[in-house]
């Protein structure tokens, strides 16, 4: 699949309204590989948006699912944080959102899946079953699920996956992170750090993604070992994106100097821009998704319309200063230009070395 | 200087007794470059590890310095830090040390390098003045200076020196940060961003630190923009290192399985093994350096002694696990030959490609 592509470069699935059929039909048209995102959205808008794709573009394209999760919730911890926010909710005259749980509509969007054929499909927040993967491979899909440590990689490898993605901790938006470890601190690992040891440890094509931004970039990864790069911040900027245009314009405001991950949004990790939000609500957030999310959504929207990128999630992965704003095609273009050329003096300047 | 060497890899000054004379001279007469690490120990002891390597080798080599910092330092909490460890510290009947402070012998081993003319000369923790920069590049040494963020490479810019050695998150020991934010909470870059943001922002030679493990990795960062590769970990097990045995072992006892950056052993964020004493006092740790360094010192001398690897500043990148027994000038030659490989195929899946 991956080496099908012209383009060894993928367009990251960011939830959210920014992979618009717009984004992701230009990707795929220009010979990468777009991606829709099927998470937070009903299982019919996911349907439209397929159908939408298919009128787009004869190009194979992916559409990606969060996998929903039995964590076990801390209720109190979520009533104390709702109690924490709600002045930020007053300040709009608005109403937090009730944090419950949801499954985001698993089983009715792999049925859509399923009936509409879509060719690649990928899973972030877990790993599907064996039959899940089964069936879906037995329907034409490439299936792909998203790891950030070797073990989530053995685990996605066992279930029968095509390939997997292979998340940095530079990445913006969620970490994928779904096997936790009690023993001792979550590991973040680098993207490079990471597709060492899930290569040494996994024989499947491994898509690398987290902070690229440059045909340089591009170049590192497949070099380090991967069949294509990912990119998602990169594309925030572009015309085709369905970024919030106070996002969009977040990442290039001198006020905003760096990213950091936190749950402070959501309940679960993600790294976007350092606002006030972040910095105030990063170390009393509990770790309770999609409960989070539902409580956060209604502030997160009014702040949007009110134009206050200080109570928005910017996602954003480390790098996102280098975001252009140029149309798909030309960034794709520029991005394998810049792979080549960098290829090329590398190989030259190890031949001077000896 | 970087184009100048055979092999495009530096071997990281790792202070404490890893960076012998031996491993450092064998990485330079096999064609990369080696260094000493100048910091903990007396300019007396540093000298004659300079003069023990013009003995051995004819070679260009490095020293690496500890700039000593001003910080305001929290007196009470070290205090109560103390309080707190001593229990660890009876367990094996010996005493803490004081947490004073210290300079390094700054001045004297300025004197020293001066005095022996150090090829290559890099600084951690630190940019010194201008004034010193100028000083030793006129006395014929190539300065480096290790940087985090491209603030403090653009800082070590305008101090004048030759070289930036970029250091990613991803690496083990200390991390150099020497500027820092108060307005948000420190951002640790990974080696790949980093190296794109500040090979934008600053036109010097890189040298890429952190995580690197294999040939692919030193093609990748080559490839990303780096004159030169520095790799710590992945020498810390030849048999030419001075880890204590301890530490070797534990880089591959199965009891150990990931890595955190704390300031638990020396009050300066560094990357080590989680280990017991890790995970128990990481968040009661003050930011105090050198202090908690001298305070520690002797405990984890005694956990040395007595083959305990859970009180050990088990030093170690990301990636760790990949860190080979082999000697140095083998293995220099298996990461030419890897990354020469990973370039070749890159070049070839491109030309697939389109």
């Amino acid at each position: 699949m991956l080496r099908s592509l012209s383009i060894p470069i993928i367009q990251a699935p960011m939830a959210g309204g920014v992979s618009t059929p717009a984004l992701a039909s230009a990707v795929s048209q220009a010979g990468g590989l777009g991606f829709l995102a099927g998470g937070y959205k009903t299982a019919e808008a996911m349907r439209e948006e397929i159908l939408t794709m298919y009128r787009r573009t004869n190009c194979p394209f992916g559409i990606n699912l969060f996998v929903p999760s039995n964590d076990v919730i801390d209720v109190e911890k979520v009533f104390h944080y709702r109690e924490r926010i709600t002045k930020e909710a007053d300040r709009f005259g608005i109403k937090l959102g009730e944090p419950l749980t949801d499954d985001d509509e698993w089983e009715s969007k792999l049925a859509v899946i399923t009936e509409l054929q879509v060719p690649v499909v990928s899973f972030t927040f877990g790993c599907p079953s064996p039959e899940v993967v089964y069936r879906l491979k037995g329907n034409g899909s490439f299936i792909i699920v998203t790891v950030t440590t070797p073990q989530e990689a053995l685990f996605a490898k066992e279930a029968g996956v095509d390939a997997l993605c292979v998340q940095g901790l530079e990445a913006g938006g969620h970490r994928a992170t779904f096997l936790h470890n009690s023993l001792s601190p979550e590991e973040d690992y680098s993207l490079l750090v990471l597709l060492r040891l899930i290569g040494e440890a996994v024989d499947l094509p491994l898509i690398a993604t987290g902070g690229i931004m440059h045909g340089r970039d591009v170049a590192a990864v497949l070099t380090a070992g991967a069949g294509a790069a990912q990119l998602g911040t990169a594309f925030l900027r572009c015309p085709e994106s369905g970024a919030h245009s106070v996002h969009k314009a977040a990442l290039t405001d001198p006020r905003f100097t760096s990213t950091a991950i936190t749950q402070a949004f959501t309940g679960r990790r993600a790294r976007g821009l350092v606002n006030r939000f972040l910095l105030e609500y990063d170390d009393v957030a509990p770790n309770a998704y999609p409960h989070v999310h539902h409580l956060t959504k209604n502030l997160r929207k009014a702040a949007g319309q009110a134009n206050d990128p200080e109570l928005m999630s910017l996602w954003a992965g480390q790098g996102y200063q280098l975001a252009q704003e140029i149309p798909v095609e030309k960034l794709l273009h520029l991005l394998m230009d810049q792979a080549r050329k960098s290829l090329t003096e590398t190989v030259e300047y190890l031949k001077a070395t000896r």
